[in-house]
């Protein structure tokens, strides 16, 4: 799960009366997992969903599979360094590397309004096809709907995914222990705030892109290595706060962070001043973090740094002793600061 | 696939410039099936899309499973007999069902447009729920995405789903043979009738209500007996008709049908004289075809009659010599009709 919603159910606390849906129930951040805990868990309630992790891991005649899904509803459909194709493929093959899987096969469900270009559709299918090639993935089955014009806004696309889990690969947050070091894969913040620019058009004087890609990539770099990844998360909405609180409290642990070790480029930090954005909230498509073992961390760095979608690795933190899911950071000026998870909508339909 | 579309790309013939995607295109009829050949299987082009059935079937480690996929965008959200919640579980159940699957783990990706009344978004989820847990199916995994107000239309959701191939099962268009008995599992056009009657407040002074069911409940009792399937065909988009075309295609093989032995209900019927569709055209969401071998046709019938979702079970056809992928129908006054796919969109959003 993460800001993914693992489900369960049974309606435990009835929602307020007259209550709507908000965009905010869409961002990732605390409104989403209200809606999550207080409507989906309850109804559906099974080992699988509970774990909330990036998709489910189930098990087949002792092999275990990896089971995740995502819709896309990102505007505008194109932005620099993607599209709406390229990042639902990416999205899905990297929830699944997130569980620790090799991707293999993926669904593609296509919603398409009335009126919507051919050419763009072309573009987008052109964009899936060259993403599941560069991840490895196969896409083995898929739907196409059609709304009215003004029921629908141009495409949304769901893939679902399927990865194997191979070895004795464990990838969850109940494998964090006391004294791991949090490896981010690289700088913050491009995402979001090349959609942001797209939607808006704003000029930043430097063309930001996406940061999009298949984290499946540098993720099977590791496990390759043997590294034992204790656990993974990809730091999509909410940013790298939202995911690092889902985490802790997850895993009844606690994380410090340091703020100069966050690496932020000088565009995005730019754009983030400019528009009143904290980076650390700000959504990303190919970046991770990464708990190991302290002993572990200097070759996780070595094989991140030397794989394309790494060159920016480096740690951030570590877990410290506490047990009550509670993410704290030690900021430039030496403070400390609580991080919370996204709480609003700061960048609605960014993925 | 069938009004499914199993995926593969290469952009050959490319589109019409200027051309738009339209409703037909949503239809599952002929324009469904020219995006996706035109579209969308040149470049994902691989053996699971193109078996063109209702799901994928994978191996890994020796275990077969099969993995479907759909979106729901029916209109209206609540019809009689069902709701888009029931029939998004039902109708992925019933596609792994058609891969002669026994359906375990579903995934939900819900697309919520902004002011959406929680109350509404209760009932839906409860619904799944129930839906999951007459099927026997987990929701294991899920997603919620929010749009403005505007740029959805209330509810969105796709459902994907695994299910376990079990024994030496095997059930593919490709396994028809010529002798064999096409099984109809009940009565047509409950559902697209109950749809587009609450759709357009229609009043048939009697309330018609849709058939949305897991397939899979009639489908496992006939695999637990030990009856070997050739092929499964659920009868959505595009309704029997179109199914059989579908099919006949895809095995290269001639079925030969008789009207007198297709069951519509009265209601039904009278809706399709008062609105002008042919059943034959109509969706349905708890209805397939089954082509077994002759001598297996008692025993079908037998058990499917024995299950509360298989009493109309009754022989339509047969498969002919040819070879042509042709459907025919013998009509009420003793002619012969050729059947065709859908052509244009009957009834939009129906599912």
């Amino acid at each position: 799960m993460s800001n993914k919603d693992s489900f369960t159910f049974n309606c435990p606390a009835p929602l307020a009366t007259g209550a709507e849906i908000s965009l905010a129930h869409g961002s990732g951040g605390a409104l989403t997992h209200q809606l999550i805990e207080q409507l989906i868990l309850p109804a559906f309630g099974n080992p699988m969903l509970d774990a909330r992790h990036d998709g489910a891991v189930l098990e087949f005649n002792g092999t275990r599979l990896a089971f995740s899904t995502d819709s896309y509803v990102v505007q505008p459909l194109f932005f620099p360094g993607g599209n709406i194709g390229d990042l639902a493929i990416n999205g899905t093959v990297s929830d699944l590397a997130m569980c620790g899987a090799r991707p293999r096969y993926l669904s593609a469900g296509l919603i398409l309004e009335e009126g919507f270009p051919m050419e763009q559709l072309e573009r987008i299918v052109s964009s899936m096809q060259v993403a599941a090639q560069q991840a490895d993935v196969q896409l083995v089955t898929g739907d196409t709907k059609v709304v009215e014009k003004g029921c629908g806004d141009g495409v949304f696309i769901n893939t679902s995914g399927i990865g194997i889990i191979e070895g004795n690969t464990s990838v969850s947050p109940a494998r964090i222990e006391n004294g791991d070091l949090i490896i981010l894969s690289g700088d913050l913040g491009r995402h979001g705030i090349a959609v942001m620019a797209a939607r808006e058009s704003l000029d930043f004087g430097v063309t930001i892109t996406s940061d999009t890609a298949p984290l499946s990539l540098p993720v099977l770099s590791l496990l390759t290595a043997g590294i034992d990844l204790h656990c993974l998360r990809d730091l999509t909405r909410g940013g790298l706060a939202t995911a690092l609180v889902e985490v802790a409290g997850t895993a009844q642990t606690d994380f410090s962070i340091e703020e100069h070790a966050i690496p932020v480029s000088e565009p995005v930090r730019g754009a983030c001043e400019i528009l009143g954005l904290d980076p650390l909230y700000v959504a990303n498509e190919g970046r991770f973090a990464a708990w190991v073992k302290a002993a572990d961390a200097k070759q996780v760095l070595e094989i991140l740094r030397g794989h394309p979608l790494g060159t920016g690795a480096c740690i951030i933190g570590r877990v410290t002793e506490g047990g009550h899911g509670a993410v704290s950071m030690e900021t430039l000026v030496g403070g400390k600061r609580a991080i919370d998870m996204l709480s609003g909508e700061q960048l609605p339909r960014i993925c």
